[in-house]
């Protein structure tokens, strides 16, 4: 287990959905975060205060937690300044990027001579099955989106917060860096190998109480060159029941490739559907989660509506107005 | 390089495709294969010399190619006595299992204490980057399935040969372990980490000459749950300017899945035609490769007229056709 609390490294992050580890811990654990470490340029802010090393040993921080994501999961030379920093000071260091931690030899020898842990949270410590395909008892829920960093984990973590104040049975299935961070369990599925990647899936989300919904963190999307083969292993090693589409109004392309425009939701709907049901014949769509926050209240709760009636399915934002019209739409 | 020729391994296979590697090795290279060496109980058979260790040395063997892919890529602990014989006599071994020769103490130790080598062809070799999904010049045909095991590869394989005797300029790019044994490179694609799958399908595909084919061989199918995710990798990796939709007749259920019916080739067609397009929108089906291996002559041709009758599309089986219908449907 990592130890808590953090304080939250956004480096020299280009922009906010790149900190969106950081964002998540902030959102979603707000006692771990003591403070925010940004260095000169940094272009995202988690609203917290900003502290040196000494004064977040001083506010008790244990671990500083690597905050963003780089492209291709880097840990950047200008980096290493703060993380031997925080070693030095007596904090453990935290990342889910794609490179180790323990592979930067200045941290690792460091880390050794202080006693200092190294949490490497994507890299997988099982070795998960081929997936076999079979039918699993319980109930799943996966959030499927029109493009990656769209507010899929968001939305399973309303969901699940929503389905525990009604007392239901009910689980966040972590799938990323952010997501394991925050429950201290998960599928780092993208650090997966290719064939295990369904069956990492199915190991995640196993069998279960007739009445439990697993709420299963997407990752990426079938429409994005990238990263798609990992959706598709979500949907098929994930078997859901429900489907959330998840949408973020006005993207001019999708993320990190200016050549590609965002599918619709009625695509989304159709494709989604149509593969899932190789695996469950039974799963539908049942709501829509929008990201809204780039829209005024106004402007936000009309979006929705619109949106619900060309699509005739219940269609929030979760995170801004509640989830529990798509918990709803769950029965 | 992994040195020539082979000794062919097929240990205990339960059946013949099992022993795809070795069966392709033998259809596609039969120079580098000097015999094959079974264990009792094998239901496999290439149809060439049974060689005990000591005679395949004496016919020139190299290396013994272990032509057998185990659910999950595990060395069989009944196949040790062979191995170690083998490296004992003087050969090297090669493997496109997931499980790796080299960790295999035995035989880690004895290759070392005898100078030989020890192929894990399925170990990626190269950091492949985050596919970009940015427009590649040349042309790219990829084989996609009704299924796993179904004649992808040899789609390929056929079609290269037909190019090439007709002085097309075109490449076989291996993306599975029998593929890297043939033609001795490639990347193997069910091994790659997940984030870096379709990256390293571009890695594979890259800039070529305007004229130039990239003959992409598929693996799994985008209706399989245990591999779906590859395939998804391959068709948004590859952007395809061409698919070559294949189909076994009369399967009984997908592989290894008893509980999966197979898709229709229109399902197939109008799937993975809607995926493609959203790389490349120009990508087009151009023909469908049939293996007919249960069938008879005049069944054979008989089905094949049927699915080009109601497919709308030349229709072959292009191992035994041969893929000239296939090559003219490129242009």
């Amino acid at each position: 287990m990592i130890e808590t609390p953090y304080l939250l490294f956004l480096g020299d992050a280009p922009d906010a959905l790149t900190a969106k580890v950081a964002r998540g811990i902030k959102d979603w654990r707000p006692e771990f975060a003591v403070g925010q470490l940004r260095l000169p340029g940094c272009k995202a802010d988690m609203g917290i205060a900003d502290l040196t090393i000494d004064e977040a040993m001083a506010k008790g921080a244990r671990t500083l937690v690597i905050g963003v994501a780089n492209r291709g999961g880097v840990i950047s030379e200008r980096w290493l300044e703060v993380l031997t920093a925080a070693l030095e000071a007596g904090m453990d260091l935290a990342s889910g990027l794609h490179n180790r931690l323990t592979h930067v030899p200045v941290l690792a020898s460091l880390a050794a001579a202080k006693g200092r842990s190294l949490h490497d949270v994507r890299v997988p410590e099982v070795a998960y099955p081929i997936a076999n395909g079979e039918k699993r008892q319980g109930k799943r829920c996966l959030a499927v989106g029109t493009d990656c960093s769209i507010g899929k984990m968001y939305t399973a973590l309303c969901m699940e917060r929503e389905m525990r104040a009604r007392n239901m049975n009910a689980t966040f299935r972590a799938t990323g860096q952010t997501g394991i961070l925050i429950t201290g369990s998960g599928v780092p599925l993208d650090a997966v190998v290719a064939d295990f990647m369904s069956g990492a899936v199915e190991y995640l989300t196993p069998d279960n109480d007739p009445d439990h919904w697993d709420l299963i963190e997407g990752q990426g999307s079938i429409f994005h060159p990238s990263y798609s083969g990992v959706t598709m292993a979500l949907i098929h090693g994930g078997q859901p029941d429900a489907l959330i589409l998840c949408d973020e109004p006005n993207r001019p392309h999708m993320r990190g490739l200016p050549g590609y425009k965002a599918q619709s939701l009625e695509i989304l709907r159709d494709t989604a559907l149509q593969l899932a049901r190789i695996v469950n014949p039974d799963c539908k769509v049942t709501g829509i989660s929008l990201n809204t926050s780039a829209m005024g209240d106004d402007e936000a709760l009309d979006y929705a509506a619109k949106v619900e009636e060309r699509m005739g399915l219940p269609t929030v934002d979760p995170y801004r107005h509640g989830a529990m019209r798509l918990v709803d739409g769950l029965s």
